[in-house]
């Protein structure tokens, strides 16, 4: 077996086992309670929300746990919703007319699902609209002056995942940001444009640094850099230079803003793997990109033209583990090929898609559909081996001869 | 040290560390893919699922997996009003005036603030309106008739938690059920009035049936049971008896009602949690409240008429392992007593609420300030001894001795 779907997720590191097995023995107390049980507890989060911190160049004041990158992401949008009414309702007496007015997002056609459905569900309510700024086909990214041009006075909110999940290109989030804090904005139009980004994907593969990048919101989803199945929403300078709200509404935990008796245990293991990424990041891309570009030198060799390598472009950055390739000379689709295969375990796309139909993601990158639906997206992780390559290649092409 | 806050958090059992830490190593996949590692996670979930289902008497279908307890609370609270709304534009057509109809919640003035505070920001924002039936001073439950005597054309849900944390009060829930189904609904009245129960203290203490019961919605927490951080909500034959609808979009997981990649290791940790509370709950219930028991007739015995304890009425019923004991004769207040008294660990109330401040829950039943704050809460567990209440005892005595 070899296991080549570390963008569906990770394997935990040894080290976040150890750190979630002690805490599940020995810090199960309550955080909120005043007993040294309770205060063992609340000081396993303090250190892990340092080290989540650390990780992202945030402060530990940023970080506010949550159950996962799909929470974080609809938290962080429900949100922004709730500051455009907040800041509207203020403006009404102004004489604008709220009635008339809905929050504005902007995004791209390339995001995850707990993205994308959300900003489509909250078109259907019309509680908020949204544009979908297309991808260019030229580097699988959006174009900073198009999403600068999708501008409109009721724009709340930016949200640019910072690495795709399927093609690894990296968007130009930094850019954008840089662009947004020089708009000037007019009377009648919102405030600020909060700036959000995804970083589900790039963490654990590229440095990530809420300061360097600009953005005001980040997604960090632990399962994605080896670490358990919670994730982290990170406000730069929460209440001061950025908003937050909850959307929860319980006994108080995370300074109110996310009640719900932590998950200790999760969260220790959350930290031990921030923890690692501060100190081995290098080391990992590295030997991630090392082992990818094999893979990319190994297909070229093994299939020459019979190959398209998908979401590779001159002009943009890619996650150094992420590989999308088309078997453009076989007659099998993606799923096909996987199920002759079970031995190699990659995907046709985002888990949570069905194997069944070409990816939109892409489709929208550019990619021919009678090429999509010959894709495979194979994603190396920090132990995975040359020889792991060599392996999955074998049975590919065994199965490519028996078709 | 003793630890004697089952109700704030238990331990987790071996059995369940065990599940988890089996779970970390061994199905880590994603459980969507639809390779080995995926379909062993899928496994895991669904054996889970199961178990969780037996633990309350539904199917494994009725059961939606979740963060915890204030997010099932969350959930279902909200979607009562999306189902309000639904039904009411419904209304609409028939003339009804949409624009000034709020949904209607009715729930009793002693809920875990996971409900209260979620109904108190419908109120405030006017989503919705809610009724907070006061619990008997006589009873420290709310009266059945004043429940339906609440009732307005636009409830459409009663919330009860089934067990008070505090007093270990149970609430008529069955009672309330069964009258609530016999009403017939007449035309501009909500059609249905769904029930929920919040039986985070009640599971693993006492036989928790959700059909017995005649809910159509209940809510798990798995760390009051010797389970993990996270929880359940259950929805009586969903779809069909029981409508369901997601406040959060993703992936599609949890058949597209609660999406977010699956907590697998967490999720087995509540299976196993569940399976020994199927298994075992009767030699539990019996052995926590022989304890409980001990502990109430010491009291008694040592202290006379110096302690009053809260929550004990003879016309209801109380959770077998909690003791919420008012020491009426001494100068010092709870939180004092706990901070004199390090080693026993037990609290003054919720534990996410402040210790300076005398109990709302108790002043609700009827205890007067100046015992509520004298009172603490013990709340015993599967492994609590008569020599653990003899220890805590000595020392609650040699504090006041020296106060
Ligand atoms: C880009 C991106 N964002 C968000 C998520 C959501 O994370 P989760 O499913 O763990 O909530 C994922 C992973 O599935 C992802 O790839
Ligand atoms: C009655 C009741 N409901 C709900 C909860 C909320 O559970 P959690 O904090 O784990 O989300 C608790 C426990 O704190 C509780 O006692």
């Amino acid at each position: 077996m070899v296991y080549l779907d570390y963008n569906a997720t990770t394997p935990l590191a040894p080290e976040v086992i150890e750190a979630i097995t002690d805490t599940l023995k020995e810090a199960w107390g309550n955080p909120s309670s005043s007993y040294p049980a309770g205060l063992k507890a609340k000081n396993v989060i303090s250190s892990a929300r340092e080290q989540v911190a650390n990780m992202v160049g945030a402060s530990a004041n940023d970080i506010f746990f949550t159950s996962g990158g799909t929470e974080s992401n609809n938290w962080i949008l429900l949100m922004a919703v709730q500051l455009f009414d907040f800041y509207d309702s203020a403006e009404d007496n102004n004489g604008h007319n709220k009635s008339s007015r809905v929050p504005h997002f902007i995004t791209s056609n390339v995001e995850h699902d707990s993205v994308k459905l959300v900003l489509e569900h909250f078109k259907r309510k019309k509680i908020a609209d949204a544009t979908f700024v297309p991808v260019l086909h030229s580097t699988g990214a959006v174009d900073t002056d198009e999403v600068m041009a999708a501008i409109t006075p009721n724009t709340v909110m930016i949200s640019l995942m910072l690495a795709n999940n399927e093609t690894g290109v990296i968007q130009p989030v930094k850019e954008i940001c840089n662009k947004v804090r020089n708009l000037k904005r007019c009377e009648g139009e919102t405030k600020r444009i909060y700036l959000h980004t995804d970083a589900a994907q790039a963490i654990g593969k590229i440095g990530v640094d809420v300061r360097e990048l600009g953005v005001d919101y980040l997604t960090v989803v632990g399962h994605k850099f080896y670490g358990p199945r919670i994730g982290a929403m990170c406000a730069v300078n929460p209440s001061k230079d950025t908003p937050v709200l909850p959307v929860l509404f319980g006994g108080g935990q995370e300074r109110n803003f996310r009640p719900g008796t932590e998950n200790t245990p999760m969260i220790a293991g959350l930290g031990k793997a921030a923890e690692l990424v501060c100190k081995n990041l290098h080391r990992y891309q590295t030997h991630m990109e090392d082992v990818r570009d094999y893979l990319e030198t190994q297909l070229k060799e093994k299939f020459g033209e019979g190959v398209c390598i998908n979401g590779k472009f001159p002009a943009s950055h890619r996650l150094p583990n992420t590989c999308n390739v088309s078997f453009t000379d076989q007659k099998l689709k993606g799923g096909e090929i996987l199920r002759k295969a079970p031995s190699v375990q990659a995907s046709v796309g985002a888990a949570c898609h069905s194997q069944d139909r070409p990816s939109h993601i892409l489709i929208s990158c550019g990619v021919p559909e009678s090429v999509a639906w010959k894709a495979l997206r194979i994603s190396v992780g920090r132990e995975t081996t040359r020889q792991d390559i060599d392996q999955a290649l074998q049975e590919l092409e065994s199965v490519f001869r028996e078709s």
